[in-house]
């Protein structure tokens, strides 16, 4: 007999996996309507005023059912940001992902945590280094990895002592990927915690790693980056870490070996230079410190949590409004701030006409309150 | 035939090479004696005073004229601290050698330079890293090192390329030490220059590294730190460098070498990380930093310079002021300023009681303007 299921836990999923709902639009509609079903009602309007032809594709509640079904029985169950039992750190991001699928115990998503990420063509040292740290650490913290090859596999398993590791992977929770890592994976869903952004049975593409690497981080008060390649994943992950106000943590390694070369430069740039466990637990920050994209939270400018009269959607001024907002606008990122600066309309107006061109599929909205229009070839590549 | 000596020269080695007169004691002599002939002649004087029974060993005139032949000999030359010639940012230290003897180039000794140490027991990628590092450095600055096994060698045969390499050895210029690096010695004797501190035919000792270190240090706007342990002698020239105000790089490793926790211990302490010859280029200052031992120079005190009526060797105060300055000392170093404040007497008053109780061996002075009683096991060991 299946269990009674949360309307509101289907809507949130709707929602979430609704064609051009990012997790920036998905809080606003919340906040602008109260509830998912509510925007859910209105989203064919709002992509309409935003000029998109077709309503966007939004899944059916029995889509909703069958999903959380058969996360229970992967004895799994969805987390809704801002609600309770979602990670608090990771609730702080801008674009915290809306919804979250977590398989194993939870409560590790919301305890004191460090990730620990690298190269996937680490070297025995490399991986060794990342087990033996990650074991030190998961005596008093959780380890956060992202389940690849190399540093990422070493830090889960030298973890897995204490069980207090949790994985986050690009695809579905169903999905072993890499392949080689699926007795590893089942280890940490019976000991740890398996999370995913994606729906089950989701392939994990190239897009998907990006906001993998922001979940890791972001569920952690430190990123520990033990061999990472310049320009590699890792130092992407290191540098979300920063810009959300987390520590960074960088082993150090011969610049003789070009798998060092990221590593170091992170300790260039000011991270903190580590070869224990102690180095990371005596400088790990109690709370995450604050960086810019905090303080500019969608859900910050007072007054748009509740629609004001001018706000209605049938509002005369809203096409001039439109137009001007959509002439300031442009492929490079754009702080929502200027935008409303170099407008004649409230904030809560450009809030509203922001809101149905993403929903149109015209521009998407980035942490930090910031808006960049999206291209025909952008648009053609989604 | 041999070429005329300055008697200035022969004087001021004698008063160098004099039993108990360190090189804070010397410019300290030569300021208030007004030349080394002067201070010669007051030394067992003086001594006596401080408590001494026997006069201190003075060398011969003759036997610094048969320094000076040999030195010519070897194609060498002595340089007296404040006299032209002499490496001005050595001259900086407190406790600059008084006299120095330079074979080869001596204009090297002048020139931008950047010292390079590390383990004697370097790994084969420490090496090739401190010559590939060494050859870049010398391509626009010289490079000092001290001629020992391992990162020094690697150091010196980079440099070669362009001659502009300095060795700093611990004992006499005419041994070779160590024995294997002879012809090393000898090329760089040709190309570029060997400084020493000892006389002539003194064999390297324990106690003359540290010296050989603070030489290396003093010459250079900073000093690279390829591989060294926790613990070993390039922390101790890295750490001399900070205080007389040089900058500190140091090339990473990884935490599972231990060679390499020294150098990964001054990264986290603020030195610049290295990894190219540009890293250490672009961040070598142009002149050294302030620090504190250089605001407190033997030659600032005001009017110490010239004695004044009551600095008589035969003030009837002084045997007062003496045992109040002892009962102020202790085997801890004690800066100078304190033994001022805490007694009766005049700044001049005291110095001339420090300068006889250095004299007698019964203290030692410190750079940084500070005093250290030594006991009687110090003297015993000396």
């Amino acid at each position: 007999m299946p269990r009674p299921r949360s309307d509101q836990l289907v809507h949130a999923w709707c929602l979430a996996q609704t064609e051009g709902v990012g997790p920036i639009a998905w809080r606003r509609l919340l906040s602008r309507f109260g509830s998912a079903e509510a925007a859910l009602a209105a989203l064919p309007r709002l992509a309409r005023a935003g000029g998109r032809d077709t309503p966007p594709a939004i899944p059916t509640a029995a889509e909703a059912e069958r999903e959380l079904d058969r996360l229970a029985k992967l004895g799994a169950r969805l987390l809704v940001v801002d609600e309770s039992g979602y990670p608090p750190l990771l609730a702080m991001l801008d674009d915290a992902p809306p919804v979250i699928a977590v398989q194993g115990d939870a409560a590790l998503l919301s305890a004191r945590s460090v990730a620990m990420v690298g190269g996937r063509n680490a070297s025995a040292n490399g991986q060794r280094m990342a087990e033996n740290l990650a074991a030190g650490l998961a005596r008093t913290v959780v380890v956060v990895s992202g389940l690849a090859r190399g540093i990422d596999a070493a830090a889960h398993t030298g973890a897995l002592a204490t069980g207090r590791t949790v994985a986050v992977v690009a695809g579905g929770l169903d999905l072993a990927y890499p392949p080689e890592h699926a007795a590893l994976q089942q280890r940490i869903a019976e000991l740890g915690a398996i999370v995913a952004e994606a729906p089950l049975g989701t392939a994990p593409q190239a897009r998907h790693f990006p906001r993998r690497n922001r979940i890791i981080a972001g569920l952690s008060l430190g990123v520990v980056v033990v061999e990472a390649a310049l320009r590699s994943g890792s130092l992407i992950t290191a540098r979300i870490a920063q810009e959300i106000g987390r520590e960074v943590f960088a082993v150090p390694g011969s610049p003789t070996d070009p798998r060092s070369r990221g590593a170091n430069d992170l300790l260039r740039q000011g991270a903190i230079l580590t070869e224990t466990a102690e180095d990371v637990l005596d400088n790990l920050p109690l709370h995450p410190m604050c960086a810019s994209s905090l303080d500019q939270g969608v859900t910050a400018p007072p007054g748009l949590a509740e629609p004001r009269p001018e706000l209605a959607d049938d509002s005369p001024d809203l096409p001039r409004a439109r137009s001007q907002v959509l002439d300031l606008l442009s492929p490079s990122p754009t702080p929502v701030d200027d935008v409303v600066r170099r407008c004649q309309f409230s904030p809560a107006a450009v809030m509203v006409v922001l809101l149905e061109l993403e929903l149109a599929g015209r521009l998407e909205m980035l942490p930090g309150n910031r808006v960049v229009l999206l291209t025909d070839e952008a648009r053609i590549s989604e």
